[in-house]
């Protein structure tokens, strides 16, 4: 059995890179990081749990690609640059053919992002993953959630749903062809955060949230936080390759409220709508238009005529749900 | 049953105090945080696992206190001064009459050292608590691991084993009447972290770790990092106030190998000795001289007399105890 201190050197240590934001990596009280001079430190965590977030047994590599992303996402959601994060693993056993490829996951994207492990915690327990990732933005220019106004043109990037459809068809509530479900267990498994469209949508966008829990539940939340309402166009709506074969209101339900797409939501004026496309064409993401912001609260999702849909406004809880 | 938003806003919701250094709390994407102009951000991140870090039923409020306090004491072993921090919670359900009491210990704590809960993740699971947290020091006096030298004195802070003491107390291994298990529990169930001692010794320590394993494994970490060796006087410990009552060689073992003592083990030049003592007035803790760094590597145990002592030598490792 590899003990904690083994265990944590042979998979988690690295240096970190020389010259670049982590003064002090692992292996010390603290990790020591530097923002740039001027800039917030944006702060985000997620916990995820086996038989809650991931199925029990899940592929280890995706597991350690997948905790990492949904963490720079909220960096993403945020317009903030990754400059490093943390790890707490609970594990049954210290078992080297899961550590290996999990660490491969992780760090593989780690380095995709140019960000560094800079400390963590190993223990013994029911398997969670504990991630708290670090990122530097100049304040003002924040993506926040609260900055939105009526009027301003609500944006999606890259496309909805596959998660959700993968998800239902792993747990035998729908049936996919096995390629066709291997395609949008992609999505389910290996999301992949949208950090460049964040920094480059810095003073051009007004709000921002990443969808983890549905579309209608985080938008949810970013008009709470806005004091605004919305109205959007189910017509307008980016499905995901392979659920954009499925019947249409199963498009449109699981586009609305599917899970797991960690795609940006964003607002931005109408006049900013060029200024939008550049950023996602720079970032080379997808940017759909999905709708608008109204003073009236709440949210409508019409047809492209405008016709008003009717629409479970059920977004994902992880306490409401069994 | 509480849903997942109704929870976070009950119990943890707090604003953050303005003109301090949380720019943005908790209800975003991330939290924004701005350390002092020329300071580094120091981090770090502990899990704490029901049936492993503490009992199954343990006391919420205690816990609230604890899940904190080791995580400022991580602060404290770097001279770091706390900002604050974030909390991710798996819980079995979302039970108020443990959610109540939990974030009152949190929360008191958090109060004591003026700082802000910024943000935070809850989901249902087996029960684990994983809070990462954050201070600023100056890049140049942190109390790293990797800086002490040779001939340097060692220096405890407090007093050692009651937490340990109390652990075999409560696991039958041994009796103790039951105000004494009361006040050896007090250490076990609520450290004090040595932040204000921390920050004190900032220009005077060469090194510092905070001790939860164990000073002779902490320690050992220490000295690995500085490749130095030691000399403790066994006779030089300071006990704790129950401990101190049980026979002599349970007072060096539970001292030398007792885990969850939270206090700051330390290195200074000989010169600095009134330096270190003016510092631990000035927060307001005890310390003690146990011994000094020798270039022989290993650590070797004497009495006060010089004479060699032999010692179990073995630290608590998570991984490694079953």
């Amino acid at each position: 059995m590899l003990s904690e201190f083994d265990l944590i050197a042979r998979y988690f240590t690295r240096l970190p890179r020389s010259g670049g934001p982590v003064m002090l990596g692992v292996g010390d009280d603290c990790a020591l990081l530097a923002p740039a001079a001027g800039e917030s430190l944006a702060i985000s965590t997620d916990m995820l749990v086996e038989g809650r977030h991931f199925f029990a047994g899940a592929d280890a590599q995706a597991l350690g690609h997948k905790a990492l992303a949904v963490n720079l996402s909220d960096l993403a959601a945020m317009g903030a640059r990754p400059l490093g994060f943390t790890l707490a693993l609970a594990l049954p056993a210290a078992d080297p053919a899961w550590l290996e490829p999990f660490a491969r996951g992780l760090l593989t994207l780690a380095d995709a992002h140019d960000i560094a492990l800079v400390g963590g915690d190993t223990t013994r327990g029911p398997l969670n993953l504990c991630i708290t990732v670090f990122g530097s933005v100049p304040f003002a220019q924040a993506l926040r959630r609260d900055g939105a106004h009526a009027d301003d043109e609500i944006w999606i990037s890259g496309t909805l749903g596959d998660a959700r459809l993968a998800l239902e068809a792993l747990q035998g509530k729908l049936t996919l062809t096995s390629d066709r479900l291997a395609i949008a267990q992609l999505r389910l498994d290996c999301p992949q955060p949208r950090n460049a469209l964040g920094i480059a949508l810095r003073g051009i966008a007004t709000a921002a949230i990443d969808i983890s829990d549905g579309l209608l539940g985080d938008l949810g939340h970013l008009l709470e936080r806005s004091g605004v309402g919305a109205v959007l166009d189910a017509d307008a709506l980016p499905f995901g390759a392979m659920l954009s074969l499925e019947p249409p209101e199963r498009c449109r339900a699981f586009a609305l409220n599917g899970g797991d797409d960690y795609e940006l939501c964003f607002a931005a004026p109408a006049q900013c709508r060029q200024a939008v496309l550049d950023a996602a064409l720079q970032a080379g993401v997808a940017v759909a238009r999905i709708g608008r912001l109204t003073r009236e609260r709440g949210i409508r999702v019409t047809d492209s005529a405008g016709t008003p849909l009717t629409v479970d406004s059920l977004s994902f809880d992880h306490f409401a749900t069994p």
